[in-house]
């Protein structure tokens, strides 16, 4: 069980310049007994309310250095302070303000959302397990116009689409990745240095100025997990899901146009 | 990979009397080898839209007898026609479209779409692995005005919920229960004639003249699976889920009047 | 300006019986001076918070008689409280919560979710002038599976939409009346006695052992219209909108199969 | 009566260099008889499936070379062609593509939707009637730390809200003007040329270094406007809705803790 959706805004200010994390917060546990499902003897659960407060307690002491090490913390104490807690998970998303610019200059309070990828993470830990942090980005909607196709696949009498070369790929992409037991990390700086978000962009879009054949939407998944991998080495597995949009060429041969794949 | 919402409406006539089902349906597979991935080859790839073609053609051919069959029949064609497919499930989920009635007269093709609870089945198996079936129900949204507390939970410093012995219970259901192998049911008539339903909402409300009390969540949940299972032996194994919504009695002392949980 | 979707439930108990109201209300306010626009003098603003009370204040002390009543009564509130308001509207739309029934006896104090149309209603005024209510239902999903076509419409060289005879006619209903300034109605009497629900679905589907042909959306619209004004004398003008979902007959040709109509 | 949604995407091609429009277009139309509603008469309908072929014509022939004459060129379309077309009105807006850059290098076919903001139109014209041009941005989510307060608003004994002089004000912004009736403008030019969106960004945030203070949404919503006024000489009249969302304080006194408005 669980509580979903604690959604709050911290603020920290360094003199006049504000900075902002607004985040959802979901933090799951399974207790060492099920007694409060089989007897209804709720002694041992933790009320979901204590579970937010506590939540909204620890970003206000600690504020949100990073998603990870907020996530990392809310599990500790839940861990250290509840012994009849077996296991925990905490997601921690993002929503995506930025800072405001004027002709180029930062604005010190003023912010706007800009949802091009939502940063999320996870920790969870098992009593006497490690504890595992994963972290991902999600709702990340991406196409290219060409440079991809689908062609050789298993045929039959089922089978009406037609092979094709040169259509839209297009979908959203949803990535998530392990940095293993490993907790002393500055998971932001991995994040800003190492440009997980700008090696996927290159994986899926390939070179600016000739793109890179995709065969399949398997293929450029292959792809981005193994650029991942192999250029951010704190990342031990990565899982990339595309959840494709079809682009279907219309048909104008009915109004007497040829479409050449324009609309 | 696989195909999500193929949507479509099979209509069935007796006379002038019509049958509509309209459901939505995902298809999974997990094929033998992973070459598309790793090297862009296809060749063994069904592509998605073929999984669409193969779903229409059964329901053209074979109706759609029940939603359970209906899902068996889909693994089936996929598990004796591709032998590079080692891995199947199917989900299913009907619009809840009921026949209208003109003063208790059945209208012969006039349909009401009434959501209040969404039927939905799964089946899956494994190459050289037994078939499963599941069925369920979701969105069931449900609400107790009293006989629901929720006491003698464990309280700490950071607990500012109070105890509660008349509250209002409300959520959205989710249940899920296994069939086990047996695919010779006739699923709809145990669905019908031992109103599995039936018995959910009515370990959820209790006796109708006095309820029955709740002292929590998780209680009335064990209490949902222990009352289905004990009252249709064909299923095996069943997981419910109360997404519960909260009510609060609003405090109007500030608006200077006492809400006696009117409010 | 105003303030959207105040949502609250209304519990009402008759003994150990339980009566639900549950509403989501919006009011909407012009005020004399447009000051807090133009200066930024707020003297006369009415603090959206402010209204919100008002609105629980009102439900706990009158209790929601029915949905058009209260909304008279709020628009009453404030107009008769505030002689800055010029023009007040407010909207009440109904959570669908039908008592749960086991074995045909009504619980005492469960309730289902059932929502196959939502009721709803609008009263508004302005100072000087009279209060109109309005009445409504929406999110009504309706389908026929024959006794519908369009046929001789207006063709030319952008026309591919074949002459049909027989099509799948569904759509979601929405449907608004107004009962003019009279506001001692019974409403809740003139709803279920006055059957407007039955008016509209008989008007859809026609007589149960044949239906009705429908020659378009347009012309079933207005025997909705016609059929509610014509049973219903309290209700004075009456909109209906369908926004119609469209079922096409797949074509199976290329995949061996005569489809009629039947997917 | 119109078509809703007509969502494509243009492709146009400069060599090997390309550019996407994704839009949403809705077309409707009144006509000047209604015998489809009272008699069933279709002969003057113009079917919306047809309404769809001719905005595809339009964009397949024309391109879109911007939302507002792309909009202006399907109103023009309808009301030569058809006599019986008394008003006509199109909407547009575009899916917020956004050309990818590798280390500020712009991608020749690769894009990534950013939703900051969607970018919209409007053509309406009645028979014998000017063509007016609408422009507008919607889902504009902006946020400010401080510099907003809600001070010396109406009180009574429904208020409850303290006054405030240093608040979040964070909203969705909807902004909607007129172009009147001229339509040669180059609009895609006073859009980029003319900043409007920077100058809504600059009259909600006020100076980078300093902000500006608001004393309501009301005084915000106006200088929007009247900014946008005093520096696009093109625009007549502006609308904009700020839809507020609201942050509170959380009080942690009954959790022992000091907020200083951080959470």
């Amino acid at each position: 069980y669980g509580k979903n959706t604690i959604k709050f805004l911290r603020l920290h200010r360094e003199g006049k310049k504000h900075f902002v994390k607004e985040v959802e917060v979901c933090t799951h546990l399974r207790l060492t007994s099920a007694q409060e499902y089989l007897e209804g003897n709720n002694s041992l659960v933790i009320p979901t309310d204590t579970i937010k407060n506590i939540v909204l307690v620890l970003a206000k002491k600690n504020g949100i250095p990073s998603l990870e090490q907020f996530a990392i913390d809310i599990c500790n104490h839940f861990m250290t302070t509840f012994c009849q807690v077996m296991y925990v998970k905490t997601y921690v998303q993002e929503v995506p303000w930025q800072r405001l610019h004027e002709n180029g200059v930062p604005h010190i309070h003023s912010f706007i959302c800009v949802p091009d990828g939502i940063r999320f993470c996870e920790a969870e830990q098992c009593r006497n397990g490690p504890l595992i942090v994963f972290a991902g980005i999600k709702d990340l909607k991406l196409m290219k116009t060409t440079q991809s196709g689908f062609e050789g696949f298993c045929k039959n009498e089922h089978t009406t689409l037609p092979e094709r070369h040169d259509r839209i790929l297009c979908g959203e992409l949803f990535c998530k990745w392990s940095y293993g037991e490993r907790k002393d990390f500055d998971f932001d700086c991995i994040w800003y240095m190492n440009k997980i978000r700008e090696c996927i962009l290159e994986a899926f879009a390939g070179p600016p100025d000739c793109g890179e054949y995709s065969p399949s939407y398997q293929k450029t998944v292959n792809c981005i997990q193994m650029h991942v991998l192999s250029k951010v080495s704190q990342v031990q597995v990565i899982e990339a899901v595309l959840n494709n949009t079809f682009y279907n060429v219309l048909d104008m041969k009915n109004l007497g146009l040829t479409n050449d794949k324009e609309v």
